[in-house]
């Protein structure tokens, strides 16, 4: 690349990676929220969520686009292009992050009476932390493109997975015990699984670190901690 | 472009274009598969779904990287890019598509005993049935860029979640009956929710297709039946 061309890329590099920033902001701003609306059925926080996940749509857009028009102008090669195309993964990532959370506070605005366990609400509560602190660590090490860190974030993905068996193994025993718990218990199990699959899109974001810094897919077996024997009604999906 | 560049460009598209197709045809696959499996508790098909969900992964990177390089390499503009950028979009939703399916198929192998239940079966096989209906449509609205067409399945996907939402109320209901059904229409929720997911994605390809002739995105609300007043377990997600 010459070097005018250089500078106009790293330019652009450098807007796309502040995009992200912002998106990865706002996004973690949603966990906290949507998890914190259904612990405390708060349907303003609830509200507030699901309109701010346009803003969080309307990012991952233009940094797809900005990526595009990045690509067709600079023409970057190699790593260059890795980090564009990264970019662009990643923004897809956090906007299905995006939604998730929307769509747990959707659910906040469906629950009626009080919550019969606070057991099982503390339980969601927890996921909600871990994920978050996933979150914040890998965009932390795209940020700093530190694959160590990423692959921490990576490993311990597993232990989001067997928080989700368990949680789905009280509610199970829950509902049983009274069917009256049932339309409660059915919110938890979407809202768990929606958290669950947060981690997973942590997850995938490592991968795209590894991806930009050695330039082929992470082949290994991702740890799952889903043991589908001891998992009834499963974290599959 | 020159003439030289857009005989390569076009050959560029025509081959992005044959890979989206060779994916679709996955998807519908593993739809009809796992739905398949599913309904008749066949845990040697799900077994050949989710091996061949890894099809479908590998054809969405293969299409990002195509699309990539051919940015790069003809710069294309306008309807052009938009082309390009159309085909690395639906790839992205037919992954996902697949992903749904493979979920399901996950499902199948947790599940024990007998079905207590034909008639919610034949509602999750209706489901499915009309959601592969979606899926091969947008597909061909997609590869013969009908606006028309894609509109229809666009407007359609409101069928499938009334279909969601009714189809939860009665799994409620038989949850309620008797605590011995509990596992096995948890087990259908989560089925049908994922099968929901898929005619959202749908819809998604049918934006993509009015993206890419008419170059800016669809901003009307997309009909939605989730009514959540009559919904106590939504489908919000």
């Amino acid at each position: 690349m010459s070097n005018h061309i250089t500078k106009a890329f790293d330019a652009d590099l450098q807007e796309l990676n502040r995009m992200v920033a912002e998106m990865g902001g706002l996004a973690e701003k949603e966990i906290a929220e949507s998890v914190h609306a259904l612990t405390r059925r708060d349907t303003t926080t609830a509200l507030k969520v699901i309109a701010s996940d346009e803003q969080v749509d309307t990012l991952q857009r233009e940094i797809e686009e900005k990526a595009v028009l990045t690509i067709a102008r600079r023409q970057p090669m190699a790593v260059d292009l890795r980090e564009v195309v990264g970019a662009m993964r990643v923004a897809n990532e956090i906007e299905r992050i995006g939604d998730l959370a929307k769509n747990i506070s959707k659910r906040v605005l469906d629950l009626n009476g009080e919550y019969p366990s606070l057991k099982l609400i503390r339980g969601v509560e927890h996921m909600g932390t871990l994920v978050l602190t996933q979150l914040k660590r890998v965009l932390d090490a795209y940020a700093a493109r530190n694959i160590d860190d990423a692959m921490e974030v990576w490993k311990r993905d597993e232990e989001i997975d067997a928080m989700c068996v368990s949680l789905f193994r009280e509610l199970l025993t829950y509902m049983m015990e009274d069917p009256r718990n049932i339309t409660f218990c059915i919110h938890l199990l979407f809202s768990a699984k929606n958290i669950e699959r947060m981690g997973d899109h942590a997850t995938n974001i490592a991968e795209t670190v590894h991806y930009m810094m050695k330039g082929e897919p992470l082949t290994l077996e991702r740890p799952k901690a889903d043991t589908t024997s001891f998992a009834p009604v499963g974290i599959q999906g």
